[in-house]
């Protein structure tokens, strides 16, 4: 113990430390630097394990599934890390991440991690945490990453990206074919679940979702999203959720897979450079009195923001451009 | 109709022309360079309006609560803009348009102007238009502008930022007091209404509701959060909502108003220069090309973001810096 605990948390990652798990997670979630300079020694065992996004309205059973999603990938002998994203939680914090730390307690099983993210900061940094916590999870060995949402809106949206396979979750009542059908729900569906298949109006859920998905079919050679019925709470139908995702992992191929992924760090690098450049030009020696003067001298906003754009893009803000992380 | 029709969109907006707000609101929706130039001519028009926001759960009656609101506005003879926000859109569109439409088409009201935004773009973009929408109703000689939030999410916590005084609206059931008091909500209320007043539950929630605030209560001269009690869908205590947000109004004063909008003003140009920073740096000429092929050598997205940063503070990115919109 006293050993490990001098040893950097990267290498004790490599090693199969839980503990350096959630420290790193923690760490990229709180924006420390730490992370940044720890993921350069991880970052080439990062790769391995497939990434799953579920999503869908609140009530459809997401968590339900996710449990069972474990369950049965563990039977299959594979280990998995969840990581459940509240990104509402400005507003709803607490309900979900005490569900979820009960879920953590309860888990013993080695080869199982679960995280919750609940976080006040800003939208675009929750996303980028949430890649960073697969990124861990990935480098520790996890062969699957199952990363949940509670909500749809546009921050789920976003954090979901860092999925190879997006599952969307959705259950009859309520109007939800409707409203999936209406908006962009099923076009990040890769996977479309009609949970809790036992409820009436499913099997005509599940014909709608169908039929939704052969119209707006764009070409012969593009993934056709399957409709898969199942019954999380009772545990009917899971393997069947499985196989599809697998389905699309293996429509995808080496190729495509790794054509995704490079898209999605090229939009984490932008996330990550559009927060750099927050911090250095409206920090200390930034342009926030400027910009109040000008305010003041009754100049528009976006006249003002032109000209900070132009005398960024000028290097006329010296002050913090040497500055490294 | 012809000689109107040439006028500046900006004009037509000072001369009383509804066409021209439906239009100006739309460029802005849609990031149009026109609107930031018309902003220009109207920009010295914008400040007279009171900004409301109004938020809170789905079902706590938030647009019960805001037609009640207009309703008391006009009986004083006050014009009211409203700007309904749906800033799940990218899942869950449709729904809520459909509603406001509706609304909009029943408004022969010249008094009243009714606006919805459901979008797709990025977070921040609906934030910026959502004030623009405010700034464009202002300038058009609304004396209340009302912006209305659907959900509770980080988005939404954004939008709402554009309100002078935020209304928080919650109603007896689903947890919801318990919820509100564990979370942010109360935090960003400078009103709080307890809906729905009837219900069994509702004098509970609202004694909670007290507690909470008196608990959190930081001096002897911060506002102290009135909760009033009422039932919109009744028309029951809805003039003591008014009366809660004018006396908000009067606690802030003409400096501390002030004070409060040039922060606002400050966020506002804050965003503006992400945005187009984002684009300078990721259209054409930007930096796609180089991160792509540092991420194919291996290098982790973050080290790569710091160069990206370093470059563009240092000028390096001359390409873009020329231009103005």
């Amino acid at each position: 113990m006293p050993v490990t605990a001098k040893k950097p948390l990267a290498e004790r990652l490599l090693e199969g430390d839980r503990n350096a798990v959630a420290r790193l997670i923690t760490w990229a979630e709180s924006g420390d630097r730490r992370y940044t300079k720890s993921l350069q020694t991880f970052y080439p065992k990062v790769g391995r394990a497939a990434r799953l996004g579920i999503t869908g309205p609140p009530g459809a059973g997401k968590s339900t599934l996710v449990n069972e999603l474990v369950r049965v990938l563990r039977a299959r002998e594979r280990s998995v890390g969840v990581l459940a994203v509240d990104p509402s939680s400005p507003f709803t914090g607490g309900a979900l991440l005490g569900d979820r730390i009960r879920m953590e307690s309860h888990t013993s099983d080695p080869g199982v991690f679960v995280r919750s993210m609940a976080s006040r900061q800003s939208h675009g940094g929750l996303a980028r945490a949430a890649i960073d916590a697969c990124d861990v999870m990935d480098a520790f060995g996890m062969d699957d990453v199952l990363i949940e949402t509670v909500g749809v809106g546009q921050a789920e949206y976003d954090v979901i990206q860092a999925a190879d396979t997006v599952v969307v979750v959705l259950c009859p009542g309520a109007g939800d074919g409707v409203q999936a059908m209406k908006s962009g729900l099923l076009e990040v569906a890769d996977v479309l679940v009609v949970n809790k298949e036992d409820l009436p109006g499913a099997h005509r859920l599940a014909a709608d979702l169908e039929e939704a998905v052969h119209i707006r079919l764009a070409g012969k050679d593009a993934w056709q999203t399957p409709v898969v019925m199942c019954s999380a709470g009772r545990g009917k139908g899971v393997e069947k959720v499985l196989d599809a995702i697998d389905a699309h992992r293996a429509f995808l191929g080496e190729a495509g897979l790794a054509e995704l992924r490079k898209q999605k760090r090229c939009g984490q690098v932008r996330l990550a450079v559009g927060e750099l450049l927050d911090e250095a030009l409206w920090g200390e020696g930034g342009y926030s009195q400027r910009v109040e003067s000008e305010l003041a001298a009754g100049r528009t906003p976006y006249e003002i923001a032109n000209e900070v754009r132009d005398a960024v893009l000028s290097g006329e803000s010296g002050a913090n451009g040497a500055e490294r992380g």
